[in-house]
């Protein structure tokens, strides 16, 4: 047990690997975008939540915004970017993307995914998303809110999905574990996810319903 | 694919479906408080994000207050709340504290879960945690943010955390897959998580050193 006096006492970084664990496990997306000539930028963050669904409408936490801060520049000016959910099979690459690269190099080309552009001339959408994510989405900036500790909290609001059809339950569910979507714990822990059940809608007089099979839902 | 227009048109339960799946895998969280009168309630939230670690910061998005938000009209007044993690042994229960009880009924009662008071006498934290959650801190709300669409940001301090050391690594990593926390995919998907690897601090010019023994940290 750790009181506030304990807490504040821990030195940084273990500070730090305990706090990023103690809110649960969290989402892995790839934030990418583009600056006013095309050059693109991407980076891991753990920090997607969804605020609600109609409209459709994410946030993501940025840190403090120093000159590293390509995508959160690059949002600014530009008012849109993507989300690409992280897999199994680049979880390495996306972690990567963490790393302090010079301005001049693209996370993309010095980590090995491929940016995909979403629609065509006048209707192309100002940021890439990731080619190698089964599920991707374009959002733009709905607002932008400074925190008390500095960090941005940007609110995007969704303009297009794409994702493999065939993980979606007729309910409109999709199923991120057959995705090999990965979750995050701490700071540099990665997993998938194994199934324990769908349940059914809960209402005070009965006990949820389970489904182990997820592509059956509740039409 | 879907553009907006797709995802506008989609019947209202579908949407609300897809959206929630698409944002990634989601913390899986108990909050719980208690009235002027020690009168308590608990509900599951899958959308606590970490926001820092140096004041240690969690943000909670509760939809707009109804009637029947107990949690929410509750810490507004307390001014604190707990949260406590979802395990897979208690993932029904968990999911059970959404139904919509009347106002005299404490969701601990209703679904078998237990009140776990931290601290004695004056000292005693004014919200209850979950007594059977192997992971629970206690938050005083910060800031309460209004967000575009009606729900409500809550930032909360942590002013104390409480968890099963064992499962604590040398550097300060919490190991939750080892703890059974879950994580949720949509709306209604509980999951276990297993393990892919823990990565080292990514920098531009070294891949990252894996570990696959969670225990095993970078001192």
């Amino acid at each position: 047990m750790l009181n506030l006096g304990d807490i504040e006492g821990l030195p940084q970084r273990e500070r730090a690997r305990l706090i990023n664990s103690i809110s649960g496990f969290k989402s892995a997306n790839i934030v990418a975008t583009a600056n006013s000539e095309g050059k693109t930028a991407c980076c891991i963050v753990s920090s997607v939540v969804h605020l609600g669904s109609n409209p459709a409408l994410m946030g993501v936490v940025f840190r403090p915004p120093g000159a590293d801060a390509h995508n959160y520049q690059n949002l600014s000016v530009s008012g849109c970017f993507t989300l690409s959910h992280v897999t199994a099979g680049m979880y390495t690459a996306a972690h990567q993307t963490s790393a302090r690269y010079a301005e001049e190099v693209s996370e993309f080309d010095a980590v090995g995914l491929t940016p995909h552009w979403h629609g065509k001339g006048e209707a192309q959408f100002q940021a890439p998303a990731v080619a190698e994510s089964p599920v991707r989405m374009g959002l733009t900036v709905a607002e932008d809110l400074v925190l008390p500790n500095g960090c941005h909290f940007v609110l995007g609001a969704v303009q297009w999905v794409d994702f493999q059809s065939e993980a979606q339950a007729a309910d409109g569910f999709l199923d991120l574990a057959a995705l090999d979507t990965v979750c995050i714990g701490g700071l540099d822990a990665y997993h998938t996810a194994s199934r324990l059940g769908r349940l059914s809608y809960a209402k005070p007089d009965a006990a949820p319903e389970v489904r182990t099979d997820f592509m059956k839902g509740w039409d």
